[in-house]
């Protein structure tokens, strides 16, 4: 069968690359580390974005639209800033194409070339604290809370549908405050706004956290992190929430008058998600017979697949299942009713499940008489009938069943995979032999962070919020230790 | 006051800059003819966008993705649509900064040269339909029906804010097809999609017609177009659709099986509205104290002012208020109860005038004392009592007939500015005196569209569709002409 997927346990990340294509989601473009996000893929997303949306509106957010363009000059006036991202950005030099001399090619015009350099975007700060230089004269003006939905371009040299492509479509929250409190409980509250879409709506549990000095966002003076596991025993940093202190402000001169009379630079926060959720999701509970999407973020949750072999049949079926969408679209569930007859059921059994439809029932002449129908669920793949008198109410209740059944099962995996460890060969043993997050001791050093980084492959992933205060060693130096941090190797 | 406005009467072109900027929709970025849509903008933006998508999705439309960079050489294979782009194009040529020697700030790495240059897609048919050559082989993979929702770039020398930037959203519909009759129906079905949106969302009456060749999108067969008018007799272009015949399936060598077994190159269609029409949705309605917005896409349509002296009334206004706002919301309808203490009641009139709140309604003691409201509605100016028992259905019901009179008095300026001339001199008189739309005889040649064109500015904004034939002279010619066509001088 063309669809076949790699097996997980054969070769986890071939496995990822077959789903992906397979399932149509995404698929490289003839633009080197640029994909296309296929329709299907696409609608998954925009269950995300929709979800997401509504959840930064209820907390007082407001969209937004900046340049794609930022100048050169602007990028080096946030001296961290620009070491993280200079070395891997797209750079507009001309504004113009010209025909060559011989008329069979176009060439970039050498007389249009720009005064300055333009970066596209790689992240957004710099533009938008350039442009809240004129927004905030006062405390009055504040705070600012701003969102936007854009695409941004980061050189990768090496790429993955989803999880690291050179253009990727996000979010990006850039908020500006009267006080360093208020800041950082804007970068804590919007932790929470990702934690709990990625436990509520994506199924995946999260583990929160800061990030090491190390692992911080380029110009942040504190990155706050939502972990994820996949199935392979391997993180995916899954959203992250900056507190910026005053750098920005600093950078661009953006002053305001507060509440005693006098200037005072601004307090920032940024905070971003993008389609890497989307290799999160995937990868979290899908299985070798394709996708397992959680119901909420599903762009279709049931489909009824009619199973007949004379017209009357299939008339008689049609009829019911017609009746049975109405019933379950009233109910606010998505529902499509396959009835091409240039495929087999068979053929669309395989094909729902490996893309995840949540549930599918099949109607056939013997459900119909019993006024029934065959439900199979994705998520443990078993079958049972189901009485079509108030099937609505039962699927409403099956869908919230799957949606937990899903985050459970991913936090049974996940749970189970947070091994503290007092040595650094345990360290390495489980990193070999198991997997996932490793709870060890770490002396608080960058250069020990940086040694077991290329000893062993694995990052701090973070420092958990409400850590319990622990005395201990570190497992690389021995040196003392007051807490233990999360290790573990990383996509 | 600050906030006032330009008369339209003294520089129309002035009032509809001060409005944009006054009103907080959107303002000139520190890259050149980049705009920042602010908060305010953007949410009408985004009604727009929902509205629009819906349309979309329920004539069987998917949304996609496809990337921003398209390689240069793509650009090359469709000789029409290079000649067309070419000249203004942001050009992509290094993907890595360094630092200078010194230290001091970042420079372009030459050693990162591209081999080959990207250019910003300023329009996507070239990477879509490279695309598409991957998911079609026979007539079973036909139709595609994608759209995307992206930005795009066009090196415009001349800027103005929404009307024509550098940068600027749009949606993008690309559309693939077995045979010509499908990709031509397409087009005119995006095209009545257009037509309604623009009717009967953003109240604009527009003229649903054909561009002439000279006019049409670089690369198609035939420009379906809507033309609306501003209330300085401009014509302002709102949306297009091409029937793209086979031009980009033979440009990327996208063929299909046909149903007779026989390879045939796939026909297309492509169409799209942009943030143009936030420049629309402004001029065709707003007045000298400021923007007049369609109760669909208004993003609040009902304010409530509170009117009060002592704390006392402060609190009963307010009881009071929030349990209108909870009906009115119940209703379906979006609400603002401004209750800032720091700002007068007649500072919060002026304001949300200036921003085309649709329904304000002011609540005093007195109003309170005889269970009423004063209600002010923007579009007439007019104020008039109402009882609060029941508002939430009268409100409705305004709000309803607000959404027809704004597009009746948006349509009988319209057809009032459709004037029919036989003669040059008749022609240069209207478009000098009255402006606005003039029907006239053409000989058909793109010499006198040309020369019509140099010598008064007007072009031909599209023959209509269902035009009636009719026997006349070219105005400039003489030529014999067998149906008028619609001139004006447009945006």
């Amino acid at each position: 069968m063309a669809k076949e997927l790699t097996p997980r346990g054969e070769n986890y990340s071939q496995w990822y690359n077959d789903l992906v294509i397979k399932a149509d989601l995404a698929e490289q473009s003839a633009v080197r580390g640029c994909m296309v996000i296929k329709p299907y893929g696409y609608a998954i997303w925009e269950k995300m974005q929709r979800a997401l949306d509504d959840k930064f509106k209820e907390t007082g957010h407001h969209n937004a639209y900046f340049p794609i363009f930022i100048p050169k000059s602007f990028f080096c006036r946030e001296a961290e800033h620009v070491k993280g991202f200079a070395k891997e950005c797209a750079v507009v030099t001309h504004y113009r194409l010209r025909s060559t001399e011989d008329g069979s090619a176009v060439e970039v015009d050498p007389n249009a070339k720009l005064e300055e350099e333009l970066i596209v975007r790689p992240t957004s700060e710099t533009i938008i604290w350039n442009t809240y230089k004129n927004w905030i004269q006062s405390y009055r003006d504040l705070p600012i809370l701003c969102n936007q939905w854009a695409n941004v371009v980061r050189w990768e040299m090496r790429t993955r549908l989803f999880l690291r492509t050179a253009e990727f479509l996000w979010q990006e929250g850039h908020t500006a405050h009267e006080t360093q409190e208020e800041a950082e409980a804007e970068a804590r509250k919007m932790l929470d706004v990702y934690s709990d879409f990625a436990e509520n709506f994506m199924a995946v549990p999260v583990i929160r956290g800061v990030k090491t000095a190390n692992e911080r966002f380029a110009g942040a003076l504190n990155t706050y992190t939502i972990e994820a596991l996949m199935q392979d025993g391997k993180a995916l940093q899954s959203g992250t929430s900056h507190f910026l202190g005053q750098n920005f402000a600093k950078a661009f001169d953006v002053t305001f008058m507060n509440r005693e009379g006098k200037s005072e630079y601004v307090w920032a926060t940024s905070w971003g998600v993008s389609t890497r959720l989307m290799g999160a999701l995937i990868m979290a509970h899908s299985d070798d017979n394709g996708l397992v999407l959680p119901p909420k973020l599903a762009p279709t949750q049931v489909v009824i697949v009619p199973v007949y072999k004379t017209n009357d049949e299939r008339a008689a079926i049609a009829a019911k299942a017609n009746e049975v969408v109405s019933r379950l679209r009233a109910k606010g569930i998505s529902v499509l009713f396959d009835d091409n007859d240039k495929k087999k059921p068979g053929w669309k059994f395989a094909e729902y499940e490996l893309k995840g439809f949540p549930i599918r029932i099949a109607l056939g002449p013997r459900d119909l008489a019993k006024n029934e129908g065959e439900v199979h669920r994705r998520d443990t793949m078993e079958k049972f009938q189901m009485s079509l008198d108030g099937i609505e109410d039962r699927i409403a209740v099956l869908l919230d069943e799957m949606q937990t059944n899903i985050f459970n099962k991913a936090k049974a995996y996940r749970d189970a995979h947070i091994t503290r460890v007092d040595t650094y060969d345990e360290f390495k043993e489980v990193l070999k032999n198991k997997g996932g997050f490793v709870s060890a001791h770490w002396d608080g050093t960058t250069e020990t962070e940086v040694r077991i980084k290329e000893e062993t492959k694995a990052t701090i992933r973070c420092i958990p919020l409400g850590n319990e205060p622990e005395e201990g060693k570190c497992i690389l130096t021995g040196n003392p230790s007051h807490q233990r941090v999360l290790f573990a190797i990383s996509y």
